[in-house]
């Protein structure tokens, strides 16, 4: 059954994927400025659709103001020898994000307050960023940092913190209905691999399957798939459409952190009950070894939004190791080793089969008293096996629940089938006409 | 408290049941044929009231179609030396149910595709029917079938296959409302006897039984039971009835597999929450030692009809060992003494329970505010131990969720007692004026 | 967690309580009496406002009648020599409870159906009572029993049994609605510490505490403390009362048993649902190491009648070692020694807690769409360490389940955290106008 999901969506995509991450990892995103721009431009080639909104600096949304425009060109700390100890061209994340611009000669000591690194993860550069506070920074392993003799230090940040704006895409892919599913994911991370280019590149893989797939040239569901900025973006996004979203939406995903292959993870809505939900567990249940089951309490991602108490939208997360649970997280080891071809299809399929559910969940009901007689119309398995006794017994259970109030989800769970299979099962019972959508 | 079963119904019954089993062993029933009719008549000696119905070949009943007849003379193998090696005279599972007539002499490798046997279990000879193809086929142990040596075979099968009748039979007891509890039971199983000839003798004792006992005199609820054949069966009789069990029904149960003394088995309804699984979960988690509880996507018998998602009607099963769960099971191990009179007793006395507790299971009202003194009306045990401690412990228990709203199973399972005990303990409080029954 | 109650109640009160309990020692209490009506004007001295209420005996109060009252001066047993080997003037144990009046000489043999003692606990008195059969008797520890020689001996009890009145003590603490809390507990019983002086002296505390406490001045619900007789006496307080109580009462706790420092036991309501349980729960669950939960079929004090099926009332106890379970219960090993200031606290502070939480039980809305900004608010932790990364965590999750719709102990249910910390979470995003009152 795992392996079922192959059919749904090839493997092929993985390599894509991964070949994406590696063209954009070099890049320096922020919250705001010309990485996440050359980002968004990145994906406007592999998505023509995509929009780039941009919101200017100072603007309200909501609780939140959007901030000025962070842009930097140059970095790094010099010993009294002119020895370039640290520098900003070797690795973006040697500086805090939103560093203020600094040129300056001072002791170690006092530089000292300015150092980020990790004691117990000495090879790795630490992830920091102050956006809300202004302050400079330089981030770097611990090992570097105990090299660092007494003595007088240059630090030199050519960064600018002005008016700008704050940008984002977005591509809506319409539907048959203006019903909607959600795809939102974020651009604002610097040069790692999980966390996150593994979410944009998940972004635009769906996004290119569901233009190209004909299965989905029909499809129900309009598709709005999103590429923000983490927190600001998002309240920024909401404070235009929420609206919208709250009639509209049916279930939306967050996607991040889908790309190395070793957890596979599941944050649920707010109230754990929604159609996100239930199609989310449905698929996790049937088409994974096993996966870690997290509770909203432990959310970290854009969910924060979109299911705060005032929207309440069916929004959760499939994941990989989620942000905060692996080793590398939010330092320089989430590097591209770490995320692999076999990691994102991992989380392309599991997500496509949602999709895929999410497009054939109807409500069906049985249109014959009794049970139908199978033979007469050929649907008992010609050859008889152990195998076809199975078939024939999911068949008929499948029938059993088929009650006119149970959408293919409920069908699945009371019948102990993954959703897909419910549809798989279905088929030639709709095609003898003993099965008719309720409408 | 498992053994104050026997206050309600004798264990007498056992050995008649036995007696009635023997009686019938012998006859090659199907699903339609003289076999059937003799079975019934059998039944209709013992129940007068009971009514053989019959309904043409060729009937429409929902999706199906009532088969021709089938009867059967003479059936056997010859080798070449004029032995007959295997005869439907020694018994009737010798011949595949429904086999077409045959007289015709033919090579061992040609005869093999017309022989089933059991290479796992080679003494018992295997049950084997073809009602919707026409097949016609031999059955034998797999050690009969190994000592046949190649050369030439006469087989010979005299059966018709022809429009005739499907019978069935049908008892009513009326009651003093039109609520109905259905005993549903199938006589289609040649010469086996957990299943079936255990549920036909059940059916006729729980029926003698409710006609005999003066508590049933004025017994509340109509009592419908069925000697169906399996699946076509059910379907002609819902075909003609369903509307009617719809309106009425308040509980049912398949009798079958009750007849060992091994498991006993539970198989709940559709959606697993009826007032026939409320009251057999009730009997069988208070008056069995231990149980095992079965899913719906278990089942197998008409229960597939009654429970249909059309229908939904309130449907379950008590079993001993399940069909499909013993080794015995559909062949000729299944013999009289794989049936016991304890074992049927057993199966007997928990319907009977059941039906007791659908009789009695009302809606009472506590008539006091706050505890009613129980002293003052010598309802306290006239010695203190402590099993009067236990008694007044749990009359006190049931009076505190006499509240008007839940019956007598709710009270039952608040309280963590057998409704039977519930009933017991609210006597003297509703003769005392304690408790009136809701209407 | 654990130790923050300390906050809300000092335990300074541990002291208090425990110094009543041995003031009131030594009278000998029973349904009724003059030991009642001195132990009433005891705490009627502790607590001004509180009212003692006289019923007729004969008057009749829902099931029951209110017995005659009982009087006792002296009783004791004298062997041939004159001996006084019992006395009741040592302990009041010593007299069964209710005692008719008797002055005999007698033989040991006769005299062995007046005595009552503990073979298993030879060193205890054991507690006898027949309030509603005319019987007498001594009561004694075994090995004194077992000390009394055969012979004649003159038993002489002068006790009076003769209309009179029923007691109990009122005490009303009006709040600003006129919902009310219930704070129910007996002073029946004679010499006896936890079960039953803990009861009255953490009533006593409770009530000084809510008139002292200045959070408590402007309280929302109005506070009925009783001092009752077990059941006869809630029995009478109800047939004056109970249309008032069903109309307004929010929550009642009956207070038995709270003495020791052994256990903690929680008993539901009837269903186990109402708001009482809610908040016993959450204290229970968070602020103590382990609680014995025991269901309402294990009930036996006055929520007997608070929760009989036509009261249904939201009434329940916290308690310490629960009557019936400890090996002191009812016998003259329950005294002094058994109870500490300690428990008496214990058990004080966890329903200073349930109180606290029910005056501040409100529902409350987030006033922004979206996460509000903390940050520009000032409400981050000034420094960053694990513990304020925990904080933020919290404050997050309460804000996440402020919907409007959620009361705070559902905010804690969902937010798996005491709702106590809760509302101190809450207090600055109120008063920041994060979250406002739904009304």
């Amino acid at each position: 059954v795992v392996d079922r999901l192959q059919e749904i969506i090839s493997s092929a995509w993985g390599k894509s994927m991964h070949q994406w991450a590696s063209d954009l990892f070099p890049i320096c995103r922020s919250l705001t400025g010309e990485g996440v721009r050359e980002t968004l431009r990145y994906f406007q080639k592999l998505l023509p659709g995509l929009v780039i909104h941009e919101v200017p600096s100072g603007t309200q949304a909501f609780d939140w103001t959007v901030p000025n425009e962070w842009n930097i060109r140059e970095a790094w700390i010099e010993d009294s020898n002119g020895n370039r100890i640290v520098d900003f061209a070797n690795h973006n994340l040697h500086v805090m994000g939103y560093s203020a611009p600094v040129n300056q000669v001072m002791e170690l000591e006092e530089l000292q307050e300015h150092l980020y690194s990790l004691p117990d993860q000495p090879d790795y550069i630490p992830y920091i960023t102050s956006y809300y506070k202004e302050r400079w920074g330089f981030c770097l392993t611990h090992r570097q940092r105990q090299q660092m003799k007494p003595g007088k230090y240059r630090v030199y940040i050519d960064s600018t913190l002005a008016p700008g704006y704050l940008n984002y895409g977005e591509l809506v892919l319409p539907g048959q209905t203006k019903d909607e599913i959600l795809l939102s994911t974020y651009v604002c991370h610097p040069s790692m691999a999980n966390n996150e280019l593994s979410g944009p590149v998940l972004a635009c893989a769906l996004a290119q399957w569901l233009q190209s797939d004909p299965r989905f040239v029909r499809r129900r569901h309009t598709y709005r798939i999103l590429f923000l900025v983490e927190t600001i973006g998002s309240i920024v996004f909401l404070s235009r459409g929420a609206e919208h979203l709250k009639r509209n939406l049916k279930a939306g995903f967050v996607l991040t952190c889908v790309g190395d292959d070793r957890d596979i993870s599941f944050l649920p809505s707010r109230l754990g009950s929604t159609l996100a939900d239930r199609v989310a567990l449905n698929v996790l249940e049937n088409h994974t070894e096993r996966f870690t089951r997290y509770s909203f309490l432990d959310r970290g991602s854009d969910e924060r939004q979109y299911c705060s108490p005032n929207m309440d939208l069916p929004v959760v997360s499939i994941m990989r190791s989620k942000y905060g649970e692996y080793p590398e997280y939010h330092t320089s080891g989430d590097d591209l080793s770490l995320i692999t071809p076999d990691g994102l299809y991992g989380a392309l399929r599991l997500h496509a089969a949602a999709i895929s559910i999410l497009e054939q969940n109807d409500i069906y009901r049985l249109t014959v008293m009794g049970e139908p007689q199978l033979g007469k119309r050929g649907l008992y398995p010609t050859i008889s096996t152990k195998e076809s006794g199975a078939i024939v017994r999911d068949m008929m259970n499948v029938i059993a629940y088929c009650d006119g109030r149970s959408d293919i989800l409920q069908v699945a769970q009371h019948t102990d089938l993954s959703a897909l299979r419910v549809v798989e099962l279905m088929k030639p019972l709709i095609d003898a006409g003993l099965l008719e959508k309720v409408t």
